[in-house]
């Protein structure tokens, strides 16, 4: 029985901004920061959000995060590029790395960039929606804290390495897919541990390999599981994806990978003999003009849609959903009433204000 | 208690180029086509090898495939482009689409292209590994037969529609991650009901919804699951990713999409007011070295493949897979040893020489 407050989202950003400020950021890189954050509560993807506020404090506190970044192109060859992230705030280079993939899709049709020395970056959907604002797909990647398992081990060898593509569509609310790559996201297990509640089978295993539907097991040693769960079910094409967005997000742009990852989570350690510098990404777009004429992908998107959300359901109170759709409401009815926060969420939020002297809003 | 016959890899190519001859190829179109369905053999995909090649020949005869197809660029800006696949076999229209993509890749670091109005493409690697020989990352992906329901729905509105990745490694084998993205491709399907064998169950489901573990249900107006299988093992992922897929193959491309993309199995009828042309496919490549030292890239795949494969197993007998090694692994074997056909598939073959008065190796 969770208490909640509802914070009114400009305040929410405001505060957000200040404490961005209070740990060194630029006003601008604070307002981005805050940005990325307060997108995350308004789409209702409350794991991402400004619950995470103190991860990122703890982060700079550690030394592990550097607010005053020089985040600049470290390699290029016309549409594909690196960024070194200078240490960076993830919220505040991910969108650098965005934004130069964007300039550069205009003038090669795609691009591509990989990205290293960086940190958490949010939800990967802020991002790759930069592309829509140009009428382009956009995509967003992430390697992180090394929590799952690949199929026949049980070392905890890659992140939950979220893969997230925006596609435009005409009057229907965009397509944006954003997944973790394993069965279940790690805001999913903390939610339910919040609750006490157990987890269904399949999204993680104990320390020693058992079964279990406790959340709290992961602390204690476990490992999240592959999409798929099994390998009957098609655990190794999970583990595959999540390899991929490590191979393209680490290996590929010069950071760390694996179970070498750079943890955002504290109860990992950072490991020595890093492969590279910090966490990686791997962000791109490509201009649907180039493919086909944009107004009749922009109906034919609809047309897919409509279709889909017309698929006969199993329970008619249960239609299919499209991807993105359900947070595109979600944003609307937020930015109208406010964001809703847990007892435990402003509470940390409080902290945080108590220790930089900061008003708050809080209850 | 499958009898089975191992036939030499020159005299099975042979046979196939001269069957695809027969129906119209031309001598260069026969041979890249037979290459196709035999580096699926040689890999160990049996499902996706010469064991489809009565599946084209029936298309064909169907009138859906057009063996003298003018494949022609319709659109193109800088890196990204669209072909026209004119009908053709999509053995023959997807290397020329990558082609294309690598040219570009050449010039502009990164390229990616749709495909509209082609058919079946055999296995998705064959495509993404065209980009290997120069050096670069691969990708392949295409719309297929509708046979997966969507999460919450039973409606048959997606194929199984894989994604490829083949990236380069240095002194390890590539890494090649080729996955259907339900939970099970329907090859696995069709192997089980060769042998009377029942299914886990989440991979497919009765027309009525009903759980079952018997393959041939899906002939029986049942459908397979995304991966995932069930909503709390995360299938609305799997969905996501048949959808991305659909959309980038067949919405942006042209081609027709969802439940319209023209069936292959010979199970499913060809729908009216379709919304494109033909099955979709979507391939790209990216420039290794735009991003980082291609040296110096190898030497982290040798290290990322090495750290995984170390990975503690749950069996020491069962060490961790890396995607793509055991498939090389088995094309060095099959390449000596000849390919192991079933007493069913040999049987289909010979059908085909009788067909069309050609000599064969077969029993």
């Amino acid at each position: 029985m969770t208490d909640y407050q509802t914070i009114d989202v400009s305040d929410l950003s405001i505060f957000t901004i200040n404490v961005f400020k209070s740990i060194g950021c630029s006003s601008r890189d604070a307002a981005l920061a805050a940005d990325v954050l307060l997108r995350a509560d308004l789409r209702g993807i409350d794991s991402h959000g400004v619950a995470r506020l103190e991860g990122y404090v703890r982060l700079y506190e550690n030394k592990r995060i550097n607010t005053k970044p020089n985040i600049r192109l470290s390699r290029e060859k016309k549409g594909v590029f690196t960024i070194d992230g200078d240490a960076g705030l993830g919220l505040v280079v991910a969108p650098k790395a965005m934004e130069t993939a964007i300039e550069k899709t205009f003038q090669y049709g795609n691009s591509y960039g990989a990205v290293h020395n960086s940190n958490h970056f949010g939800i990967a959907a802020y991002h790759a929606m930069m592309a829509l604002e140009h009428g382009f797909i956009g995509m967003a990647m992430t390697n992180a804290s090394p929590l799952v398992a690949p199929t026949f081990s049980r070392e905890r060898m890659l992140g939950t390495n979220p893969i997230c593509y925006a596609i435009p569509a005409g009057k229907q609310a965009p397509f944006v897919l954003d997944m973790a790559t394993s069965a279940a996201a790690n805001g999913k297990l903390e939610i339910a541990e919040r609750k006490n509640l157990p987890v269904p089978e399949g999204w993680l295993e104990t320390k020693n390999g058992a079964t279990t539907k406790d959340p709290k097991d992961l602390k204690e040693g476990g490992y999240l599981l592959p999409l798929g769960s099994d390998k009957d079910h098609g655990s190794h094409k999970g583990y595959g994806l999540g390899a991929l967005v490590d191979i393209l997000s680490g290996v590929l742009s010069g950071a760390s990978f694996g179970p070498w990852a750079p943890p955002f989570v504290s109860f990992l350690p950072v490991l020595p003999d890093m492969p590279g510098k910090g966490i990686g990404h791997f962000v791109g777009a490509m201009d649907i003009d180039g493919f086909i004429e944009k107004q009749d992908f922009l109906d034919r998107m609809d047309q897919w849609i409509l279709r889909f959300k017309n698929a006969k359901p199993v329970n008619n109170e249960e239609p299919v959903i499209i991807h993105g759709e359900p947070e595109a409401e979600m944003h609307v009815q937020r930015a109208k009433n406010g964001i809703p926060l847990t007892g435990k969420v402003a509470a940390s939020l409080v902290t945080l204000a108590e220790k930089y002297h900061i008003e708050h809003p809080f209850n």
